[in-house]
């Protein structure tokens, strides 16, 4: 596995299946922010606007298109991208709430302005707390119609991630270690829920939605899992080695903050390595399944590959 | 049903069905903290004591036990307390985040220091935010267990309720309409959305769950949503009637804060009377569909005779 890591190129059946996935998920948050929000435009329309601001400026749909790839590989057929679109919009609300005067207090997010900046943290604390019912409606609905899911399932490991049993603990333990230094295994455990938790579910639903068997469902947890832990890893070296320009947000805060990072703790090659480590991990788990499709390698590269 | 509205006295098996079904949910609600939280006392165990503090602090559960009573009433026979404990977490998390600094900066709830005031605006915004996902999974598991239940349908409505299509649109322009005097229609929009959409999702989901006709849904839905506006204008009479002591959080904050409510537009006892033929009504909207159980009744009664 360690030597398919360092391929640097993707094939282009992969590339544009992973672009395709990527305009259909846009353009599903775009209908249901038509559909669903209407209400909400006549009695809040500054909340509204500011959940379409962020529904809709653009991402790398990350999670997303990992979904609709671990589906694929897991044997699904129908079309998923609405509870791919479910899974974006969790990881919407949490990049709104997370960047709050009071949790991160960051300005930049995508290339833009964050939401509390353009909108006020009322309005985008209100807003992100709107976004977690509107993907639980959207799993609900998408899920419903995916023949072989466990619908209700879906539902609650996806909501799990997004609350008490993942993404909610890993930000409380980050605001927490941001006064301290942290040993290794602290700042895994961060990593782990924060970013971690919706990764991992994200690929753990494509098995879910297929009506995969539990191995099948447990390998692409754990693929998805290690996944989650690199693409953080990954955070941290792109937050030494990029610009605010290419990353879409405030490079160099770890630093700034005095953060305990994988960088800063084991050096930017070793953290390198650990990530790339994990990646080949969790391409081996899903290999050991028989579902290490072309293109969940290629999205396992990007983790560590990615420059922004 | 205006003769029948003005019953005092409850049948002593119906108060006893009531009580029974709010120690349930108390129960309930304490075995799902137990269960669901664990993960985060290790990781944020302030948020865990934020959303134990808010669900176990007590409360009528108006909601779970509306829920309970039209599942049965809709031929529901399963043990579907989770549900209703699902139900209670979103009106718990509603009650956070008014309180809080940002929207209606309130110290007093269910007779205690409201959740921010003992916790910290911080702590209180994640925990409200962290218990929309824990009534998600709750909802959705709850609901995969009842025979004949539309499970993700269940999940939809109450997320419908608890978001852009219910009560933040209420919310809003409630905190809106605060600087101005507001006409009855806009008051009553407000209403409907702040506490009629879950009221009237409590209602409804009792059909939902039991596997009722669309006509029953629509029945109870309707009943729902007028006790829901009877519900809150009671409410608007008790904040001139009632005192702290008895309501468990400020009394007269309305006339403080020169809000528009219906005793203000419409004079205490027309408000009173309104209220007691919006609760008429809805009754009567059960009656033709055969179901209007006297525990339903019963909850109608209350909704215009509570004094807390």
């Amino acid at each position: 596995m360690a030597e398919r890591a360092t391929i640097g190129t993707y094939d282009a059946t992969v590339v544009a299946e992973i672009d395709t996935n990527r305009r259909r998920i846009d353009d599903a948050l775009a209908s249901l922010c038509h559909r669903d929000l209407s209400s909400l435009d006549n009695c809040a329309p500054d909340v509204a606007a500011a959940i379409r601001y962020s529904l809709l400026g653009g991402g790398k749909r990350f999670r997303g298109i990992l979904f609709l790839a671990a589906y694929r590989a897991a044997g699904g057929i129908a079309d998923a991208t609405d509870l791919a679109a479910a899974i974006e919009i969790v990881h919407a609300y949490s990049l709104v709430h997370d960047d709050l005067p009071c949790m991160d207090n960051d300005d930049l997010r995508r290339g833009r302005p964050t939401a509390h900046r353009v909108f006020g943290a009322r309005t985008a604390t209100v807003a992100g707390v709107t976004m977690v019912p509107l993907a639980a409606r959207t799993a609900a609905r998408a899920a419903a119609t995916l023949p072989g899911a466990n619908a209700t399932r879906v539902v609650q490991e996806l909501m799990s991630a997004a609350g008490a049993g993942g993404m909610i603990g890993g930000q409380m333990l980050d605001l927490e270690g941001e006064a301290k230094p942290l040993a290794l295994a602290e700042l895994e455990l961060i990593h782990r829920g924060k970013t971690g938790a919706l990764v991992s579910v994200a690929a753990l639903l494509g098995g879910v939605a297929a009506g995969a068997s539990e191995a099948a469902i447990g390998a692409l947890a754990k693929y998805g899992a290690d996944l989650g832990l690199a693409f953080q890893i990954a955070d941290d070296v792109l937050d030494v080695t990029g610009t605010s320009e290419a990353l879409g947000k405030t490079a160099g805060r770890d630093a700034a903050l005095r953060k305990s990072t994988y960088p800063s703790l084991l050096g930017l090659e070793a953290a390198q390595r650990r990530a790339e480590a994990l990646v080949a991990d969790g391409c081996a788990a899903l290999d050991r399944v028989g579902l290490l499709t072309p293109v969940l390698e290629s999205i396992a590269h990007f983790v560590v590959r990615r420059s922004s």
